[in-house]
């Protein structure tokens, strides 16, 4: 049966999945961590539970993919190359020219160069990926999936900042959004779990993890996102600030000497859950300690505040909302948290499963049956996505 | 019977009201502009729609105050300054320190010059405002009056920035809101009109103006509102941008070589209504072009989108909602503006009275009777509430 690979190349680092296609069945799966730095770690998981894992020094991509597929070799995970008849690769940046995955060209390469100015860090990693890939596999087909992608249907009312407008022409600055590929995920997986198409159904999901962003979607589409131009906006995260008066952050800068860049540094990796508690990034460390540190319980009570307030715009703006979608780290594991936030949305109709929030693992409704907003908990699953965004693009071709 | 003063010292202006308290009767109201920058202007309106101009140079703040205090003895408003028993001043920022008005002691002034670090244009005039008054006026009490006092019943939950603490502890670094003065009088207002103790009731109020705040008001105490650490956060405003994504904002700094203080002036002076539109800051003009001008109608809806949000941040976190009121310049004359707000609002049980919404002037509940959320639009009136809290202090004293 045909393979497809799910690719997520970062700048040190490259994660992927093996799918058995249309079947979705995941037959191995990986990372290869510290590329470049010394020491690297390769690791496959596959058939019933077996492991493999290397450590040695992985200079480069290249090098890195050429080890990963003679490993699938080796490993006995596939017989000869061919097997593997598309890649699919996250680019965490699409601007306005990608609304949907497209099967990688010249072109489509040179414009994901081009929007490395939107993520500098990501980009150029991702057009790396996909360029070995593509002298490594040359036959198989090799898709890009965008993380800003499914934002790209937000109205301009939603997407435009109230700056010059002459900013928004100039150099693209308006909302773009992240984590599209898993909002689409879990949002088709509730329209399935509701018994209804998405394209009637009014829903925010809550993409909660280290980074996290929520998302309106109305229509089928995404409607508004909490995440911005950038994914430093919106609500608190692990080590980002989240939204937050402009003149403060000058003020800051003024007081403590800092440039620019060093106090972005700051917004990105000091701030959010760490920045408030002194204490932990990891939101279970806080939760842990929550009872006696003042300082934990004030981050999670920021946290489940402003996730409470961005449910609240999107309710007002897409007046109303059949169901609530948490996914990632925090959204699929947390028990307490999502009780904390349910809890605190008894106005709108949402009723908490105590027992069901309780249960971890599947995706599982976690409102009552009498509520009239229901809640879900939905593990999301990128991977997936990407492999069968591989598999469209497969079919158009034939 | 006793006259108070209340008194909006600016940089380069001064706005005053006379009343007749207890009785709360305008007796005389009045405006010194462009003090110090050459051809000032004073104008007095007094009696029985009479109104007295003079245009010449005004050096600074003593000579207005003194030019002020002896037309209303050669116009006969006043027999004699003893007549004016009490100066209540507005004062923009009053920090941690001030949680209500206080009557003016050296120590106080001490503080509202040291307060000018969160508000460089507006407390170095307050407090001279305050310093020439106490001495043309040695017998009068002096009540200084906060912008930011209502603000300061905020649980820290809100109040508090996704930031480092340190933030907080060393700079004070967090929201402080503004426009309280005139939140705290609609909402008393909302609450007559309503005849309900203000504590029973949630309350959201809209002070749409140039600059434009709304504020949730739970238990009688302000919970939550949109401005931040300064005036520059929240919804859309004449120039002002509200929340924009920080990191845009240092991209865009590098692309167009912006200093700090560049780019924070362009967010203060360039941004809002009058950068999205590229045609005006006033609300007016822009509704009258909407039909044929494209951006005039981006700007009107990206406004109406982001006082929509907020009202959805605040219905959730208040866990609901009894009552909207409107005010300030566009909440109080803008018909067209209530509607498209209100409109968007069913969801919660708003229904718009398009009669009373259409009637000028008074204060009017502007929902229908079946309306399960209420809506007002009540004219503000901060000088009545400086009147209020400098005849509380006169009985203070007494």
């Amino acid at each position: 049966m045909a393979k497809t690979m799910a690719v997520n190349a970062g700048s040190s680092s490259l994660k992927f999945q093996l799918l058995e296609m249309p079947a979705e069945t995941v037959i191995a799966k990986g990372v290869i961590e510290r590329i470049g730095l010394g020491d690297s770690i390769f690791t496959i998981k596959y058939g019933d539970g077996e492991k493999y894992e290397v450590v040695e020094d992985i200079d480069n991509h290249e090098q890195g993919i050429e080890k990963l597929l003679q490993a699938l070799l080796d490993l006995e995970i596939v017989a000869n190359f061919d097997e593997i008849t598309g890649v699919g690769h996250r680019v965490v940046a699409g601007g306005e020219w990608f609304n949907h995955s497209v099967v990688v060209t010249e072109e489509v390469l040179e414009k994901i160069d081009r929007l490395a100015a939107y993520a500098p860090l990501h980009n150029p990693a991702n057009a790396m990926g996909i360029r070995v890939f593509q002298k490594l596999l040359p036959n198989a087909i090799s898709v890009a999936v965008f993380d800003t992608a499914f934002h790209q249907t937000m109205p301009n009312v939603n997407y435009l900042y109230s700056l010059p407008y002459q900013y928004y022409t100039r150099y693209g600055a308006r909302k773009y959004g992240a984590h599209g590929t898993s909002h689409r995920y879990v949002a088709n997986r509730a329209a399935d779990l509701l018994g209804k198409p998405l394209v009637d159904l009014k829903l925010i999901t809550l993409h909660l993890g280290a980074g996290a962003s929520i998302t309106a979607i109305k229509d089928g589409k995404s409607f508004d996102t909490s995440m911005g131009f950038t994914p430093l906006a919106g609500i608190t995260m692990a080590t980002r600030s989240g939204d937050v008066d402009p003149s403060l952050i000058y003020y800051i800068q003024e007081h403590e000497n800092l440039s620019n860049d060093e106090m972005l540094a700051i917004l990105n990796g000091k701030s959010g859950l760490l920045g408030v508690s002194t204490l932990s990034a990891d939101m279970r460390d806080l939760l842990d300690v929550q009872e006696t540190n003042e300082h934990a319980k004030l981050a999670i009570d920021i946290f489940v505040n402003r996730v409470v307030k961005y449910i609240g715009q999107y309710v007002a703006e897409m007046g109303g909302v059949d169901a609530l979608v948490f996914t990632a780290g925090i959204g699929e594991n947390s028990v307490p948290l999502r009780k904390m936030i349910l809890d605190k949305l008894g106005y709108f109709g949402i009723k908490l499963n105590e027992e069901n929030n309780n249960k971890r693992g599947n995706e599982i409704e976690i409102s009552t049956a009498d509520s009239t907003v229901k809640a879900f908990m939905i593990p999301t699953n990128e991977e997936l996505m990407i492999a069968r965004d591989v598999e469209a693009a497969k079919n158009e071709n034939n």
